[in-house]
C-alpha cells in the first residue's frame, strides 16, 4: 500500500524550489506507479529554475522537475499485470495520445497532444513517486545501475540523433558540443560503428574529457578555424546551440551529407542556404525521441556506452537547488538526484 | 559532313554578347552533336549576362550561355550507333566524371568534376551546334515540340524538387514563386498526384497565371500573412531565393514534413531552426538534378505537364541580348532561343 | 436512443447463415455507434461461408461478416466529441492494441493483439449497427455515396498495394488479376502516376472490364506467354494468388524492381528465387493497410478512383446468402449489402 | 617495363586446368595493371572447374579463375596517374558500362553490361597479372595483408547482405550456412552493431568455428527444429542456399522483418508466401555488391572483421587444381592461390 503522500521537489517559480509534501500521484488502469531511484538533472531543468520558462512554456502553477529517471514499480493499474510490481525500469518520460495521425504513423513524439514529464504542468521526477503508462517504463536488467537507468534519456537523444544522421559502420561524423548530450551522441557514434568522431568545444577540459568517451579526435574553434579543416564528414550533429558552430559544422559536410540540429539555442539562426543546396545536404532536427529505450537499455547494459561515469555529483530530494545550481559549472557532468540521499 | 565553323551567340563579359562565328564543338567519341533547335532563356543566364559571374564563377573567358535545349542529332562520335543520327532529342546539360564516389552512388549531380552547359569555362547551346555525351541526348515522340523539349529542363529541376519533396497522392504542397520554377514546381506537383498546391507570390499577374498551370490556390505574402494561415502543408518548395518567403513556408509545414530550397538568394539565410527542431522537419536544397530525363519527357508527352504555353518570346542568335534584357519583364514567362529564328 | 436490439445476419457455421434480433453492440468510451449503410462483401466473407474457416481462424461461435462498411454515426462514447453524431463515415475496421512495439512503430496493421471485423470471433458489419474506435471512422463528405465508402476499404488494400510497389510517376506495373482487388489496384496505379499499368488475368471478361478501370494494355495468360513478353515492369502486384501468375509476374520486373503479393492462395509457393537474386527484386506481401483512409477518401471523393462502378448487386439483410453466394459468379464485380434494402 | 606474357592458370573445359604462358591483359587508359599477390578461392570457381558452367554461363574458351584478388600496381594506362604505380590494392573485380539506367542510379551491380572476372569470356586473377579500371583498385593500408586485402571480396557480400537486411545496432540476425560468406556476414552483423547473431548449420564442426567469428550461438537443424525456436529475428540471411534452411529461416522473422538471400541453390524454391504476406515480411537477394570497397577495408584494417584467420590453404599458380580440389574439404574454410607460392 503506498502513501497517500510524498515529498517531492517543487519548483514554485524562478529560482523558488522547495522540498514539500505533496499527494502522490494517483494511477490510472494502464499506468504504473514507480518508486524514483534517481534523476539525472538536464539542462532543461536548469532553465526552468533559472528562467521560470522555456520559450512558450511557462510555469503558471507549482510543478515538480527531473525527466531523467528510474526507480522500482511498487504498483499497478487495473489494466497492468501485477507481476510487474517490483520491476527495476528505466523510465521514457512522455505520453502520447496514440490516436492522432502522429502517433499512428510511428512518429509519437511529434504528438501535438503529447504530455512530457516537467513541461508544463506535467509534474516529473525530482520526488519519491512517478507515474507513468506501463509501455513507457522498460525493465532493465540487474546489471545496469539506477542511475545508468536514468541516463537512458539522455541517451536516447542520442541515439535519435544518429540515428537521423545516418550514423553506420565506418562513418565520419562532426560533433559541436562537449556536454552530457555531445558525449553520449559521441559514444553513439561509435557504437553504431562510426570510424571517426569528431568532436569540437570551446572548453578545452571538455575536450579532454570526451576523448574517453568516443571521441576520436576534438578540435577547439577557440584555436581552429572548423570550417576551415575541410572534414568531409558524413554528417554533422550539433549538442551546441551556437550559430557559429551549426555554420562550420554545416560547411564540414560532404555532398549529400546531413546535418541533426540537437542543441537548443535561439529560435532562429543564420544559416549558409546556399551550401546546403550546393551540396544537397539534409538537415532536421531532433525533438526528444521515439522507440529509442530498448536500444539505449542494451547499449548501456553490453557496456558499448558508459553512462555511469558521468555522474559528478548526487543530491538528495532536499538538495535539489543546490543540484540544479552546480549543474553548469565546469566540473559537472551529470548530476543526479537520489531521493533518499543524505545530506 | 558539319562545317567546321558555326554561329554563336558569346558572352565576353558582363552585358557583352556577341553574335561570331567559331568552330563547331568537337566531337568525342562517346558524344553527339546537335543541331540546336531550341534554347530557353534561365535566369542564371541573364544573371551572368548583367553581372559576369555568379558567385565563384566568373566569366573569365567568351563563353556561350543557354543550357535548356533540345535540337537534332547530326553527327555521333566512334562509340555511338550511327543510326541515332537524325534523332529529335532533349538535352541533359551535363557531364559527369562517372568514376568519382558521387557518381557510383547514382547522385551524379554532385560530383565535384562535373561540367555543365554555360558554366565557366564550359559552352553552352546558344549557338548552331552543341555536343553531350551520348547517354544524355534523349529521344524524344514526335509529338513533343523542341520548346518543350529544351524546357524539360526547367521541368526537370521541378521534378528533383517535388522528389525531394516527397510529394505523392493526396500531398498538400506549399510552394513560394510564381516564376518559371515555380510554375513547373506546381505542375509536376499536380502530376505526382498532390490534392492542394498552394502557390504564394507577390506579384499578382503570376499568381493570376500560375492558376493555369497547376496551382489550387494562391496567396499574396503582400495583403496575407502565409505563416498565419497554418496551412500545416506536408512539404514547401521555395522557387523564390527570398528570406521571408522562406520563413514563412518552414512555419507553413506540419511536423515530420519536408522543406526543399529551390531558388538562390543570398548565400546565407537566418531560418527558424526552433521550429525545423520542435517539427523534426527534413530541410535540404536541389543542386540541379539526375536521372530526370526520362519523366520530363513522360510528363510533357502525355500532357500531364504543360510547357509550350510557358514559351512568351522567340528570338534568334542574332537577338540574345535581347532575350536576356526582355527575360525579366513581368510579361515574360519564358524566352526561348530559336538559332534560325528570323530577326 | 439506440435500441437493444438489431438485425444481423448471423454466420452459425459453414453454409449456414440466418437473419436474427441480437443485443445492439456495446459503445466503449472510445468508440462510435455507426448505423450501417452499405457492406460490401469481399473474397473472405465468401469463404468463411463456405469453408467455415480461413486458415487457422475458425468460425466457433455465431459471428457476423461483412467488414467493408460505411454509415452513420448515431451515438458516441464518453470520451468523442458528441458533434460527432450525424457524421457520415467510412469505417476501417481493425482495432489495434496501440502500445506494442508494431503500433508504436506505426505498423499496427501487424498489431499481434489486432481485432478485425468478420475475423473470428470478431463481428463484422452485415447488421444494423457496428462499432469502431473513434480513429478509424473517418468522415466523408456529402459527393461521396454510402456505396464507394464501404469501398474504401479494398481501395485501400489497393493504395497499400502500390505503395510498397514504390508506384510513382511514369512506372510501369504488372497486375495479375483483374477481380476487385485488381481492379482497385489498377486504378490507384493510375492515380499515383503509372505511365503503364498491364492487367494479366486469363478470363476475357474480367479483361475487357479492367480496360475501363485503368488498365493501359491487358494480356491474357492462356493465349500468351506473360514472362516471355519481357515486360521490365518496375513492379508486379499479384492479386491473383495463382502460383504461375506470381511466378511470370516476377518474371518480368526490371533489376531492382519489387514484387507485392497480395492474392491469397496457397500457403506456400514456388518462386524463381534466383531471378530474385540475380536482380536483387525486393518481394513483400500485405497484410491488410494502415493509415489509408485518409487517401482512400481523397482518391475517390476526388473522382480519381471510381468505385460506384463497381457495384454490381445490392442487397438486403434478409438477403445476405444470396450476396454471398453470387459473389462469385463471371458477371459479379462487387456485391453490396444494404441493412434496409428491399428484398 | 611489364613482360609481354606471363603465367597463368587456364581452364579449358571441365577438370581441365593447366599453367600455361599467356599475353599479359593489356592496359587500357583507364585501367591499371596489378601484379597479382594472393586470390581466394570461390565455391564459383570450383563450379567451374568441376562442370564448366554455371547456369546460363559456360566455359566456351579458355579463360583465367578466381575473381577475390589483391596485389600491387605495376603499370597505369594513359588517364591514371602514374603516382599509383606501386600502390598496394584490393580489386573489385567487376567493370560496369557507367552509362546504362542501373549505373547512373548508382545500381552498377545490376548493369547489364557488367563484366565480371571469371566469368566467361573474362579472365580472372589466377594468373601472375590482371587489369581493372583504376577506380576499381583500392588502396590498402600497409597494415592489411595481401591475403586479407584478397578478401575484402567475399567480406563485401557479408557486407552487402548485412545493409540489404538492415543490420543495425541491437539487431537479432539469424545466419543459415557457417561456411565462408556465413562466416563473413555474423562478422559483419556484429560489426553493424548487432546484439545477437544466431547461425544454423548442419555440420557441427563449421558451427564450432563461426562461434570465434561472430556469432553469439548456433543452432543444428539436424537436432533443433529451427523454425520451431520462434526467434523472431529482425532479419535472416541465407547463406546455404538450402530450400529447408530458406523455410525455416523465413519463419523465424518478425513482422516486417527481412530475409536476404545470398546463397545459389536451385533456381526455385518453394516458399512460404503466406508468412511473407502476414507479417509484410521484406525478401530480396544479393547479386555481388556495389561501392563495398571502402567499407570492407575499414572493417578488416580497424580488426572488426578477421579476415587472415579464414585462410586455411595456401598454392601456387602451379597447384591450382588442388586449390579447387581441395576447397569443399571440411577443414577447408579458404584456400589462397599465390603466384609465386613453391609448390
Amino acid at each position: 500500500m503506498t502513501a497517500a503522500t510524498m515529498r517531492a521537489s517543487v519548483l514554485h517559480s524562478a529560482h523558488d524550489v522547495r522540498l514539500e509534501t505533496i499527494a502522490t500521484p494517483e494511477l490510472a488502469d494502464d499506468q504504473v506507479l514507480i518508486r524514483i531511484a534517481a534523476v539525472g538533472v538536464c539542462g532543461s531543468d536548469v532553465h526552468y529554475f533559472h528562467e521560470g520558462r522555456i520559450g512558450d512554456f511557462v510555469v503558471e502553477a507549482p510543478m515538480v522537475l527531473g525527466h531523467e529517471a528510474s526507480g522500482t514499480i511498487v504498483d499497478v493499474g487495473a489494466a497492468v499485470p501485477r507481476d510487474r510490481i517490483g520491476e527495476r525500469v528505466a523510465i521514457e518520460p512522455q505520453r502520447a495520445c496514440r490516436v492522432c495521425d502522429q502517433c499512428k504513423h510511428g512518429r509519437y513524439n511529434l504528438c501535438p497532444y503529447i504530455e512530457f514529464y516537467a513541461t508544463p504542468p506535467i509534474d516529473g521526477a525530482f520526488a519519491e513517486y512517478a507515474v507513468i503508462q506501463a509501455d513507457y517504463a522498460f525493465a532493465i536488467p540487474d546489471s545496469l545501475s539506477f542511475e545508468a537507468a536514468a541516463l537512458c534519456e539522455p541517451l536516447s537523444v542520442g541515439i535519435w540523433a544518429n540515428q537521423k544522421a545516418g550514423t553506420g559502420p565506418g562513418s565520419r561524423i562532426l560533433i559541436a558540443g562537449a556536454g552530457p548530450i555531445g558525449i553520449v551522441a559521441a559514444q553513439v557514434a561509435r557504437a553504431f560503428g562510426a570510424a571517426e568522431v569528431i568532436v569540437s568545444d570551446p572548453v578545452q577540459e571538455r575536450l579532454d574529457v570526451v576523448l574517453g568517451f568516443g571521441a576520436t579526435r576534438v578540435v577547439n574553434p577557440v584555436t581552429e578555424d572548423v570550417a576551415g579543416l575541410e572534414l568531409e564528414v558524413d554528417a554533422f550533429i550539433d549538442a551546441s546551440g551556437a550559430g557559429p558552430a551549426v555554420t562550420a559544422g554545416i560547411l564540414s559536410v560532404r555532398p549529400a551529407g546531413r546535418v541533426v540540429l540537437v542543441g537548443m539555442g535561439r529560435p532562429e539562426l543564420t544559416l549558409p542556404v546556399s551550401r546546403i543546396q550546393n551540396r544537397e545536404l539534409v538537415l532536421t532536427g531532433v525533438f526528444r525521441y521515439a522507440n529509442t529505450w530498448p536500444l539505449a537499455i542494451e547499449l548501456a547494459a553490453s557496456g558499448q556506452v558508459d553512462l555511469d561515469s558521468l555522474v559528478t555529483g548526487r543530491f538528495g530530494l532536499q538538495d535539489v537547488e543546490a543540484a540544479l545550481e552546480s549543474a553548469t559549472q565546469p566540473a559537472t557532468l551529470k548530476n543526479v538526484v537520489i531521493p533518499d540521499h543524505a545530506a
